[in-house]
């Protein structure tokens, strides 16, 4: 049926989506949700329909991304026909079901997820499904492959290639500052992609941002491996497992995490790794809650890596309290900066090495934890992460003390004696955005007292950084509302945790990135 | 933060959505999804973000819906703010974890989607998670009131007020045109509200469209039922359980139907019926399969009608071939006014004469069947068809050969003698809508044997009209290729029902309104 195009002159986020007219769609034959093929002169494209009250007769309305591929002008003839349903919704019906589905039903599922030919509603279909019915190990694997197939992948033609991860949990978590440049300098390969945050206080992306540029190409990207083994950058716009980003769009307001698993592995082999540590902190206000679930998890990772071709290595780690002292994208700079000096704190060299160590001993090394700490006390770290800094485009002779932190200091402290009984990592990442952290690098909080600390009346629990003084008066008011440490003498005076209703409605949760 | 508005000047289709670009989003905070609550002098309102890759920093961009609400202009300053999430989601959350809901949970959910507080994405998992999960009775019950509730109601002013619905199955189902007279010559109150057809080729308000005009407002309506006792209308535009209507959109492409009863149910009580028949067509061709799903239906509709305080009886009814001979609107129009004056298809009296026979047992009446065959053949329900007619505006003296059906006929004959075996309600369905039906109003197909018949080599099976010569050879090509008619002399002559790979890829599925 011919149809004028009315160009809309806006993008739709990348969607595949045409605007009719209730008659006009009638005529067609197509519903809301239905798909049509467009064509003009030889150019064709399918756009899902989008049905609109009030939307002129006979046209179809194009946002850019269908007008860019018709090459189509303002009230320009095109033809519309019904199209057939794409193949892969059969595929997520069935997953409605419960059914299970072969490895070319989920390539078909994730190859039209990338191409926007399923539209956001049946991709959220799709997830609620995986998510109550759970995915086999290979679905899983499926999925993994499928994630990666459809994204580009970075090859530095050698072997092995290492890599280290966090399911994340726990603010202060700067040991990919620590752990890169400790296995760099012992000659291996570890080309870390890392995330920024969005609803924490400080991706390991937003930490590296404050001593360099992290925003490199992958011929970039090869050229810092190439020189120092090593790289700290974003992999937010690399096209890595591109499905991914859209699927955790979509995930997001659901709350929902069905494809945790695919999504990490996919974008380790992506980049090409052969043998992962992942960091599994565990404890009542990290992601994963208990024991139980962190073994679980853990074995899923290691056969989940074993199908792909990848060795990997499960780390459960203390995840009730921040790591280290610093939280936000420079103090923990700074933080880092100051550990790979020899002057970090104890739990932070703990893990750093630890995680280093275990890489190593994946590859037949004995005793890795103690060359990771020899590594770290011979100040080859320290060079090496200046080299990558280097390369990357950063300043190799920046000083802890040079880094940027705000200017505004407020020191939050003890209104009775005790000792640090718990720490509500929660109420720290609340505070420490409300100072303005990711986005002013500067802000954060820093750690004064971490569990089991003695203190007395009037020391100083924490101190808030800010950029901006009506940060710091909104970050201070929710500190003396939130009270993030509870202090007692002894565990048996003090049974409270928590009260419900809570004391302050959350504006937003703290939800964990992948 | 003070943002620029940049207006989108198109509609959203009644969604509340926001653009933002992504370092506009990250300043604020927010992430796709999330919302955002704009002021703008003293008008405030929420919107979803949606995060664009390529928008003008530090602008919001705003579609027609949210402009008119905030009354702001081009180029203005507004405010905007992170707003927390709708109480409603973690309603929908609970339900994606298999909890059971409570009554004022689901009217936040539903009050959300009229309002449009809840996204496409965040609708669709819930009725994934319905679906899945699946909802008690208690459920049912609060989603039916919470849909009454969120739109217009009907008030006739008097008790009782009957109703007929079929859940749908099988074309030619024409049984409305003759109940609604027969029950409203018989002194009863049936003001019959109905849908178009989307993807099967006639709804009763495509059927009656032939006749009268059937976009009726709330107060003609009234009119139309106070002088004549029914009406036959198209209740797409009257605002009845509205949500309804934003749920089937996103039911729609997951082929998922998980609010059948609450659907139905609101509709009725919304035009405040008080005993209403339901027929439930049952065939492997039909929506419903078998008599067990037939008669678990029938129970829940009979359970779910006690709880809203309306008395219901199903008739689970023949369903494997199409009701009487005619499919398509105009063809039905005319065999329904046929039937009203005696000279009907025995299936089609039957079944008419049946379900208004149990309406009228329903209130007292004894031997309802023999009461409304009376009716029939009397000429009242004909007159009275006429007096509805005429006072929804169109001519009462339309006799069936004035009804404008296609001047393109052509007949499709038997290949072989036999009896006829099975019909493919599915394929008649396809044959139809290719020759033009509904939106070509006398297009169609036109049985001439029925299950049973026997036929000789190069009788007549069925004749398809058309409006268009281009329709009527796409529609006779679908025939030859579909052959719905199963001949044999013996039914164990024939054992193939149908082939896998199906011979023909089906452009769309035939899906059943409701």
């Amino acid at each position: 049926m011919e149809l004028i195009a009315e160009l809309l002159h806006i993008t739709a986020g990348g969607r595949s989506i045409a605007i009719l007219s209730e008659e006009t769609a009638s005529s067609l034959g197509v519903r809301s949700s239905d798909r049509i093929r467009i064509t003009h002169n030889k150019n064709e494209a399918i756009a899902i329909a989008n049905i609109a009250a009030h939307f002129p007769e006979n046209r179809v309305g194009l946002y850019e991304e269908i007008a860019t591929i018709l090459n189509v002008k303002e009230d320009e003839k095109i033809d519309a026909q019904l199209a057939q349903l794409p193949e892969s919704l059969s595929h997520v019906r069935a997953k409605v079901r419960g059914e299970r589905l072969r490895e070319t039903d989920i390539q078909n599922i994730v190859k039209d997820v990338v191409e926007r030919h399923l539209s956001e509603v049946e991709i959220a279909a799709f997830l609620t499904a995986l998510n109550i019915h759970g995915s086999s190990m290979s679905e899983n694997e499926a999925l993994s492959k499928a994630m990666v197939e459809t994204g580009k992948t970075l090859d530095f033609g050698k072997t092995p290639i290492l890599d280290k991860h966090s399911v994340g949990g726990i603010p202060g978590d700067k040991t990919s500052l620590i752990v890169i440049p400790i296995v760099a300098a012992a000659g291996y390969t570890i080309p870390k992609t890392s995330s920024r945050a969005i609803t924490s206080p400080a991706g390991t992306a937003d930490r590296m941002e404050t001593l360099c540029p992290v925003n490199l190409t992958i011929k970039e990207i090869r050229e810092t491996v190439d020189k120092t083994n090593g790289c700290l950058v974003w992999g937010g716009s690399l096209e890595l497992a591109p499905a991914d980003d859209l699927f955790i769009k979509v995930e997001y307001p659901l709350g929902i995490d069905p494809l945790l698993l695919p999504s990490i592995m996919s974008k380790k082999k992506a980049i090409g790794a052969t043998h992962i540590v992942i960091d599994i902190p565990t404890g009542g206000g990290a992601k994963i809650k208990t024991r139980t679930e962190a073994y679980l998890l853990a074995s899923d990772f290691v056969d989940l890596g074993k199908r792909l071709g990848m060795t990997i290595q499960c780390a459960i780690t203390f995840g009730e309290q921040p790591l280290g002292y610093a939280i936000g994208p420079a103090l923990e700079a700074k933080e880092a900066l100051e550990t790979l000096k020899g002057q970090g704190p104890p739990d932070l060299i703990d893990k750093a090495t630890t995680l280093s160590g275990m890489l190593f001993e994946m590859l037949g090394v004995k005793n890795g934890k103690r060359k990771a700490e020899n590594i770290l006390v011979s100040g080859k770290a320290d060079k090496k992460l200046r080299e990558i800094i280097s390369n990357q485009g950063g300043n190799p002779k920046i000083k802890p003390e040079e880094i940027a932190i705000g200017d505004k200091v407020t020191q939050v402290k003890a209104k009775q004696a005790g000792r640090v009984l718990w720490i509500s990592t929660e109420n720290t990442v609340q505070i420490a955005r409300e100072a303005g952290a990711p986005k002013e690098k500067g802000a954060g909080i820093v750690l004064k007292a971490k569990l089991g600390d003695a203190v007395r009346k009037g020391s100083v629990l924490f101190e808030i950084y800010a950029e901006r003084n009506e940060k710091m008066e909104s970050a201070l008011e929710l500190a003396n509302r939130l009270q993030p440490f509870v202090l007692s003498r002894k565990a048996e005076e003090r049974m409270l945790l928590d009260q419900v209703p809570a004391k302050v409605t959350r504006e937003k949760g703290f939800m964990l990135e992948r």
